[in-house]
């Protein structure tokens, strides 16, 4: 049956730096049905949906959308919003007004839900509706999906600033931590680790949200490093926790902020970097302790973006518009990894998807819980994209001492 | 004359993403003229030399070196000593030893005055030598240099991230702050301002430490672009003070961190932005408030590099070595502007560059002291070099709404 109608477009959650590519490569698609009468973007989410703030990108050029494909960040505007049955349904009623049959909603785990739902409302309203979530979060937690398009990209920059700031904590020593995003899922601080070139490159510890963090454990393995290599190079996880689960920066902040989700407000402060400088500073005898938190600056800095990932994200956003037009009810884009490295794309139930997490699997881990198998780096590598340039190092021999050895004057003398 | 001996180059202060240019251009350079017996670089700065850190860079093949020029930070490695009378001396004892008698030191404002302390010891000791100081600097605050090798890709970052960070705050509103480096010169924090693309894209304020920062005029400031656009981008440097010339940040933390020089300790850590965000929780009516400090990725962050800065890092390091063999005692080589877009390489006495810091020229800064000109546009463009992507938007025309016009009950009925 070929569904007559419009389609409508929507980005939600946090912005990627491939997010646009999902959404440019659904109206390219669908340009190509006649049954598609108009495609509409929705300006900022389910919000925009709501509020009926709609654009037609029927009537974009090719030339403006492959810019704003290649642009960061969500070209439709976001929204943070979670949607109850009765904000479900109003949108159902302006879907209807508009005739919308086609619904893509770009997102990670709550946006998946946020699918879920509708659909789920358009079935008790009888209404013929076609919804598909197609995935996208630098956290790379969205589970039966390999990896999930934004992911490489954001795990490119981390990996860049990490081999960026090893490179300066080289020249200047010291203890150098860098606080990645990542709540429950470990994935985008672990792809720190691509940033060891060198065998006395850091990261040289890796703290993940997978395993529960010691501080007693932490100490004494920061101070093995540094004894090593005279430096120590740290990647944590925003969202690392203690043994009963409770995050680590919750513990020492009185007023956490959290957002519609009831999520705790991790990120846009650097509060866990200093609280860590801070526990190293007390505790043991090294003087320079810095911290960086990667902050926003990781999910869309313009000009660091993974080829594989876009290229990816652009067909996940295809492939939507293919299981629709196949007349497939709703489900959720997922990709799987058939190769070394190729991807297919495949289409499953929301209810499989939405509201669950995906965290870094034990093979991905090293025993000690501070760093990364090559598991992991096999996994990772492809998803950076061409052109993750390796830095050098001077290589010429070392000067023999000659005022030091043969006439420094005896200070005995 | 033509003075036999060795080269000795070393690298001082904080790296950059092309200071190894430089130090790359030096050995290139060096290695045509048969008066120069050997090239070493010491190890970690000044450090390297009373320590006799030296390798023989003479070794090196052209193919590492280019290797190692296009790669961020100081190759050679660093350090923050500031020399003495007797750690001068202990320098000359050492280079004596291995014949040096060119002394390349590639840095900012202390390195220039460690330059000028050695040589005004070399001078005492009655020994012959030519020392020559290499600009480099994020900050951009050497005087009688039209701008410094480091500064454009450290501001190709900065403007990059910005425009990120813009994209993302347009997509989830609120408000965001970027705490950039920059103790007294705001020339980085004001390379923010090109990310400024459509005429509602941030930063729409930008605070420099040219200004005295007043909190009531910061928080009428946001107020007002708030109201305007719905979201508000801050640019804002690490160094802002207040009348009195007291730094922000010291005004709040009580164990304030000094470096060698004196100098309070200002970045690796995010305290100033979540001040600023707490100023405007606590006085304006407005829920999303985050901050990012850029901390250490903006001067070595690799893959992006302006070209050039590139090529003006290398070809300082090439000059250098040029007014050395002709002879010249000592100096700073300066970069001139002599066209739009050339520049030109001069000499400077040493005396006219030590321990003095340029800041940004008041046609540079708004009348408001919350912006930049155009003037500054106009000086900073070229320095951020090529291939600078500007991002795209959706152009599309809104919908006329249908439901909300039309369909939506009447709530009174």
């Amino acid at each position: 049956m070929e569904m007559k109608g419009k389609v409508l477009v929507a980005q939600g959650g946090g912005p990627t730096a491939v997010i646009n590519q999902s959404f440019v490569g659904v109206v390219l698609e669908a340009k190509k049905y006649p049954q598609i009468t108009k495609i509409y973007g929705a300006l900022g989410g389910i919000e925009g949906i709501i509020n009926e703030e709609f654009v037609d990108l029927t009537t974009e050029t090719a030339h403006n959308l492959e810019k704003v494909a290649a642009t960061p960040s969500s070209g439709l505007l976001s929204c943070r919003v979670k949607p109850d049955r009765n904000y479900c349904l109003q949108c159902f009623e302006v879907m209807k007004a508009h005739n919308v049959r086609y619904f893509f909603y770009i997102g990670g785990n709550d946006s998946s839900d946020t699918v879920r739902i509708i659909n789920e409302h358009a079935q008790d309203a009888d209404y013929d509706l076609i919804a598909i979530h197609i995935p996208k979060t630098i956290d790379n937690d969205l589970v039966l999906n390999d990896h999930c398009p934004g992911f490489g990209s954001a795990a490119r920059f981390v990996a860049s600033a990490f081999m960026g700031a090893n490179l300066d904590n080289r020249a200047l020593k010291g203890v150098y931590i860098g606080v990645v995003m990542g709540r429950h899922a470990g994935f985008l601080t672990a792809a720190s680790s691509l940033a060891q070139v060198f065998p006395d490159d850091g990261p040289h510890l890796i703290y993940l949200p997978e395993r529960p963090f010691k501080k007693e454990q932490f100490l004494k393995d920061v101070q093995t490093v540094y004894e090593k290599y005279g430096r120590c190079m740290i990647a944590v996880s925003e969202g690392i926790a203690d043994e009963e689960g409770t995050p680590i920066v919750t513990k020492f902040v009185e007023n956490v902020e959290r957002d519609m989700h009831g999520n705790v407000q991790l990120s846009g402060n650097g509060i866990l970097g200093e609280l860590l400088a801070n526990v190293i500073r007390d505790n043991l005898d090294i003087k320079r302790v810095r911290a960086d938190t990667f902050g926003y600056l990781q999910r869309s800095f313009v000009g660091c973006v993974s080829d594989v990932d876009q290229n990816e994200a652009r067909e996940v956003g295809e492939r939507a518009v293919h299981f629709a037009i196949d007349g497939i009810k709703d489900g959720s884009v997922c990709i799987e990894r058939v190769g070394d490295y190729a991807v297919n794309y495949v289409l499953r139930d929301l209810e499989e998807i939405a509201g669950k997490t995906k965290v870094m699997p034990d093979e991905f881990i090293n025993e000690e819980g501070n760093g990364v198998t090559t598991e992991f780096y096999k996994y990772v590598r492809p998803l950076v994209g061409s052109g993750f340039e390796m830095p050098g190092r001077v290589r010429a021999n070392k000067v023999e001492k000659i005022w030091h050895n043969k006439i420094k004057p005896n200070k005995n003398k």
